[in-house]
């Protein structure tokens, strides 16, 4: 299915960014979870439109609707359904983008491949489809936090300024989410004056795992290096993703890159917590590349349905930098992903964890 | 399915290293494609241990039987079987393996997974279960073929080692597989220093997919990124996959990466032939990180069953770069994921291609 | 997934009968199809509860709402969400049921299964989930009809009262929704008795499709049999499914019910349009067994959560015959498996039908 | 996936009636489950062609051999492929068939389908490809004894031939597979008179699962009793499948059909051991519907691939009814159904059953 993730932990969102509503099914959490409508709001904060002056100022409340699965504050087994409105959905911003392809967007593939679109803001290509897996990134990490596994993430790179350090309590403190409280701060400059030239900047997100328990993950095809891959690369605007030592581990040797493991823990976490595609106890690192955002106000050369050519100087609202919201919706990506795997070792193995 | 990859184009390997056979099926080759089993087997001798002085010495013939799925030279639509026996299996080289778990390897993830595992090589985690998947690629370069699709890899980078020429006449032409005759004697140079040394080393690996119409992929979850993604670190010793641009881009303005379509082609790449998870007409270009292989001789220290540590000097026979080796395989995982690709957007529209 | 049907159409429903909502997602719907809201209302208008005497008075007015997918009346190939709000749920008619395992109903199973159960109304156990499958099937419908094939159910048999006689423009003219005028006039005699008695009976329904091509349906483990027999056992209250002739061929011989077929048509269709798992051309018939209904107002024995037992007269509304309420969902899920295999044969063959 | 069965316990066939090889790939076996081939054997040997005069005589030893995911008589976890020489494969008696359509027999809608066929025996559409079903029910009902659960299954109907009775140890003592020693001798001369007429007769076959825990099954789309209706009409030649009290209670009153639970166990068993789609811990039970061989001698007229129409007169070795040889496959595929139900609830719950 093109808008579905998971095996046993499934996910499905649908919606347009100007239809009536974006959301989504969570079909296969556990009974007996605890459901706080709250902290499923609290990641689409994270997420939603104009919450900074570093992000688009489309002002969407995002106000989620539970609207099956959940008895009494606890999930029952079955679909969980989860709606939110659109509210500020102002298509006639977007009219004059039936007749051209924006540049580095999906109108003219979504075209190709439907012969027919809702060219209002990107129509279901826009981000605003990522609404409903932060929803469902949420019921994911609550059922993790019952087996013990958390999961944070930051942006770690903005342009060419990177960072190493990892102070995760930082990351909420800082309108970049990034762990570093002196790089936030000059990101931030960074991204503010990208802005002002009507230009995007690109970035990178880093997730961590913490607590996953050796054993979950498939060995070959479904190795959980792939499923995390394909969760990251499912993201809008990411082109890349690595695990552990990633695209490093290429210019260094085996002698190098083989985590020592004494018995009980790795000395090193090059494998990324994850060994012949199977956790294995350490934390699992993720990072993913998000590109410049591909709205932007600067003129730009743009194709026609009509097979020609014109200039364009994208209005609405849009983000300079996405990484501050790409964070919680990797996140839930991890999430998501971690709770199928879960879920399919309980059936390997008939354990609880 | 933990060994399954594809929807439409399903291929499911099995086999372990050292057990009677390795082998695959494929299910959902369209009828009527003409198979040669000689190019089935080419491929295959691309991938074969002891195909040169760079690869590990274990000599497999590799040859494959078809056992199902082609009458008279030409595809039923049927499940396609393929079974290449094991001969050169000396599972005594690995008795000692059998109280330890070796750095970098699954054996510890596998005991954690199953509670039990075939020490003997790897068992199932053993690059040797990537065969089925070669033999499942060469059907899938013949499918892609009849609607004007090839496919092409070659190494780009061994340890520091980089090139960005892209002469793909060359590749077949030396035993690192690079397309760029003199890199390619330097990086031969380094991976038999490293060879000698006991060690290993990683690289990168590149595919190009060129004549894939626009339309192939979907928009959210299962985005062409996505399912490549997965494809690619579902090959064993991967640890990073990036599309077009990847993970440069994130240090560039959209201003510079958003790819100016002229209504006929598109002027740059880094959209790696991918919009909105969707194929746009040009060149699909994936880059793996290849990790150093973790089978290395030198004396490493090494955990065992019993909770202790122990030092292993990892005997048998190995590959220093698999680099090489990897081509072939990422060459079929994108193969197998393309025609997934097409035949689900024959679905969609109902047109040949 | 639990609460999904198909691979390339799927259809995915959630809600509870006494939560906020039921609804459905549909997957898979092919772009450019016109959708007209009338036409789902239609069928969910023969589906809802208080339409007769003969069913029960619980009263939803159950209007749909289309919340993305569909662009100025087309289907855009998106996910479409279709929700239905519950209105007329009296929580407090199943407060008693709370401490109950109805007769023959879910309440126990759903018990043992999840640790946790919504009790009121039976939950997800409800024929109320059925109302998300005819919004689906109404889609299904509206594709299928794009390359000629047209689907109609009715009742066949109520209680020992059986009808040959297919006249299928009266079905919508009789409560029952038999087609056979007269005896659906006996069978209208026999519910209305049963209902005094506060008793329930069963019945048959069988639906048909026409104009489906040659070619549909997949040739082993998928045998359009095998999609049509689960899509009809996976409708509440139903037992027992046959294709063509049936169980009545198990009395006969091999001369008797292999269908001639002239080049042209079939003589006969003892294989109810399915030869080998593949449709032949013949129109496809099922019946399917649906069981006297479990709600009924007669004392009865029941088990209780603590172990016991206990004496029930179900209150709240019920059917005493669901036969004509089954009738379009029967329909729906006959609509969705064949727009499912009409889209795999598209994969298979490229071709538009 | 058509060749596949399963979520979680995969079950993938594979081979045409007179190409190679027939096989399998289960996929989800559990680790650490005992796997002894010389059970495999014995229900291959209950399916193999030519065990009585009562079958058709083609004479295939059906040697299994185990190729992967079995270690030292341990399930690794991984797939298990499995293999069966074709040996008997005297495709000269099909060479006439190239040219005509059997009536009854899927030649015509392979042709249709794929535009290309084996007709060999029908290639892939032959009864042959049971085989592999029946070596994946070996292995599941293996899984199934560590919990408690076993399955046994008989002809209970030939021709007008029906019995009440189900003395199970009887089965394997007469070559009809009936659970009624008496009406097994009739159903024997019966068949035996219907082969020397060169027809066939069909017949029912039940198959009923003790020990299965309640909670097993999903509550909607994936009811037991719904991928069980898949699981027997995906085997050849069946047209019909119902549970518990089935057809039978159409004509009954919920009053009678209501089963009543005591807290313990269930007086009567209509439910066939399933309420809502989930078991409920009384025996599963199962029968399906067998239509009387396509494959008769007598003279038939037949479609030819040029659009005329023939008369045939069928050589070959055929069976005047398969019911004997459809009990062990009916078995397997209740088998299969119930493991993967199994590993999902596992999932579900995190318990061992």
């Amino acid at each position: 299915m093109s808008s579905s993730f998971g095996q046993l932990f499934v996910v499905s969102t649908f919606g347009e960014s100007h239809g009536p509503a974006v959301g989504v099914i969570v079909d296969g959490l556990p009974p007996g979870i605890t459901i706080d409508v709250a902290d499923i709001q609290r990641d689409l904060d994270r997420r939603r439109p104009g919450q900074s002056s570093l992000t688009t100022s489309r002002t969407e409340a995002d106000r989620v609707e539970i609207l099956s699965g959940v008895f009494e504050g606890v999930s029952l087994g079955t679909p969980i359904a989860m709606l939110v409105r659109n509210t500020d959905a102002r298509a006639h911003d977007y009219a004059a983008l039936k007749d051209v392809f924006r540049p580095g967007h999906a109108d003219y593939t979504y075209e190709q491949k439907y012969g027919v679109r809702d060219h209002r803001g990107g129509g279901r290509s826009s981000g605003r489809e990522t609404t409903g897996r932060v929803a469902a990134g949420a019921l994911a990490k609550a059922a993790l936090a019952t087996v013990g596994v958390s999961i944070t993430g930051g942006t770690v790179q903005v342009g060419p300024i990177r960072t190493d350090q990892r102070d995760w309590d930082e990351v909420e403190k800082n309108p970049v989410r990034c762990p570093d409280r002196e790089a936030a701060g000059r990101m931030a400059e960074l991204i503010a004056s990208i802005r002002d030239q009507k230009d995007s900047v690109g970035g990178v997100v880093e997730v961590v795992a913490r607590g996953v328990p050796p054993g979950w993950g498939d060995p070959t095809m479904a190795k959980l290096d792939a499923m995390l891959g394909a969760a990251m690369l499912s993201i809008p605007a990411t082109k890349g993703v690595e695990i552990g030592g990633g695209f490093a581990m290429c210019g260094l040797h085996g002698s190098e890159t083989n985590d020592v493991f004494d018995g009980t823990r790795f000395l090193t976490n090059f494998a990324g917590g994850i060994s012949g595609g199977i956790s294995n106890g350490a934390d699992v690192v993720v990072r993913v590349a998000v590109r410049p955002a591909t709205s932007i106000g600067k003129t730009q050369t743009a194709a026609t349905p009509q097979g020609g050519t014109t200039t364009i100087e994208i209005q609405g609202r849009h983000d300079p930098c996405i990484c501050p919201r790409v964070v919680p919706v990797a996140e839930s990506m991890m999430a998501i992903t971690l709770a199928d795997a879960w879920l399919r070792q309980r059936a390997v193995r008939g354990r609880p964890a």
